[in-house]
């Protein structure tokens, strides 16, 4: 008996880290100063920082996954896995250096996780941050064929002056929506047990009420805020952001709200895209439930001061986002999301 | 049709992140500026540092974890895991400054996921790490029942001026080796394959060979090495350190040669333990097999001058490592590793 009869394949393992070699160097960025091989990523923060704090975060795809499965497109899940990662240190004001993947699978294909590398590979690029190493396991009899899990981890950096806590988030502070791109990568257990089990659809359908298949609208990646907030971080404008992941507004908002605060929410004040509105109506999903899930077409919040609305609004303009919408305001409270 | 019976329940995942945030919050070092619960964990590398490199790592625990699940023992997994990573930036003469780590599974047991970051956190309190954050994903449908898989993500640093890079590595250094305390966390299909499928054993068969159950040799902790090797870094004395993991001696201690070198390891310089010599006969497994897949005894290599030998063997014996052993030597060659 050897090593590869029992499941294991050393040399696929070296094939594939071969190929994902050439990806993950063009991520580098000056900070690099080791190569993918070594048994430890090397980052140098340079000269450039004062007082810098370490912003890190953890996080998965979840049940995203099936849809790559099911549509056989492996290549923006990564994508996905590195924007959910960016914003969430992005709403501490921290922009992002390195990133590092887990990737586990029963059976490696060096094919799918070239695919899988070429998308973490590109999310990092459009972020200026760089793939700096990552794990690949091959765990024989852990994942059902064809499938596997992908974990990120994504260390960014802030001045400390310009952490950006909601601490001074107060009563009469105005909420700015920022349009997500899809579900991003959340509630993907409901919206599959919506649409296959409950419609019976398959990734192949089209639905008229999308203009476009399932699996175009359920893969679509997750969106990174950082492009179209860079321009605001280290301003003083931003007192808090909430990225509306697992949970929704209901559940990620309150995260920012200081002690003595709430969060009023007009629903009217944007509209509910297509998407949700599809998968809440086929579902017959409870509205309290379907916010509590799904980010409801905003994936981004800001809190700012009243005064300041504008010069947020225009400054998310000129940097091309063109659709933030005041949604709400901060109301004196118990830390709670008021919907009227 | 809500969210919960979707297969996701948010309440087991808060009831699990109220449980987790103490024992995370106990390893707290005074770098630490969050409490779990913000999008990003802050930490700040202080003034202490002149110029620091960032060392980071991702890794999981394979299918170690499977013993986990048959023996029905969850809390030393964490410990295997913060383990290994803390050996993966050691080598580069990192010490640790916080760990994230990935939990997935296919519905979330608030008491399963309690004994794996309890294990968690007694690791990285063992190594002076801050367990600053992570991710729990319940992922219907990806996991058997009780099974689950976890990943972790390290970053520490090193002054630049102490990195160790292997670089100074010549013909003439000698190798030391420390020993292992058990597979690690490599190998486990293999072993798994022989033990299980092969000898048709269960974790609760004793084997006179080991003295022991299968199940306590086979879930024995992984081993930090940074306890030990602290009192070296930053001494010059260590050209070079391999970490020896999956692909054994055989393929990690190459990842520290520079051009031009190879190893020569004397089979005979070490006594192989027992579990070794047990698998490798139990299962028929040709020794070049068994050594490129299991660490053979031998959990850390180091690469020191042959005049500084006895400096370190003294450094190592006061810091309480009074097993290392001299195993080979640095000789001309192409990387490879010669077994003699």
């Amino acid at each position: 008996m050897d090593y590869k009869s029992s499941g294991v394949d050393i040399d696929a393992g070296n094939e594939t880290v071969r190929r994902i070699k050439g990806l993950a160097r063009a991520t580098f960025t000056p900070g690099v100063l080791s190569e993918i091989g070594s048994f430890g990523g090397l980052f140098s923060l340079g000269s450039a920082w004062r007082d810098p704090v370490l912003v890190s975060s953890a996080d998965g795809v979840g049940t995203k996954l099936k849809i790559a499965f099911m549509t056989g497109r492996h290549d923006t899940i990564g994508v996905d896995l590195v924007n959910h990662c960016v914003n969430d240190i992005l709403v501490q004001g921290a922009v992002p250096l390195f990133f590092l993947d887990y990737l586990a699978t029963g059976r490696l294909s060096p094919d799918v996780a070239e695919q899988i590398v070429k998308g973490l590979a590109r999310g990092c690029q459009d972020n200026g941050c760089a793939l700096l190493g990552g794990e690949t396991a091959e765990m024989p009899g852990f994942y059902a064929e064809g499938e596997y899990d992908v974990a990120g981890f994504i260390v960014g950096a802030v001045e400390r002056e310009h952490l950006i806590t909601g601490r001074a988030i107060s009563a009469g502070d105005v909420l700015l929506g920022l349009p997500s791109s899809g579900l991003h990568t959340n509630g993907y257990s409901l919206a599959r047990h919506i649409v296959f089990d409950g419609l019976k659809l398959s990734v192949d359908s089209h639905v008229p009420d999308l203009g476009e298949t399932v699996g175009e609208a359920l893969l679509r990646p997750h969106r990174a805020y950082l492009p179209v907030i860079k321009p605001l971080l280290g301003t003083g404008l931003v007192k808090g952001m909430a990225h509306i992941t697992g949970g929704g507004i209901t559940d990620n908002l309150p995260r920012v709200l200081p002690e003595g605060t709430a969060a009023r929410v007009d629903r009217r004040s944007w509209r509910t895209p297509p998407l949700f509105r599809w998968l809440g109506e086929s579902g017959s999903v409870p509205e309290m439930d379907l916010r509590r899930s799904l980010n409801m077409g905003i994936g981004l919040i800001l809190v700012v001061a009243a005064t300041d609305v504008t010069a947020v609004q225009t400054a998310l303009l000129n940097a091309g986002e063109a659709n933030s919408m005041v949604i709400g305001a901060i109301e004196a409270g118990a830390g709670e999301v008021r919907y009227v």
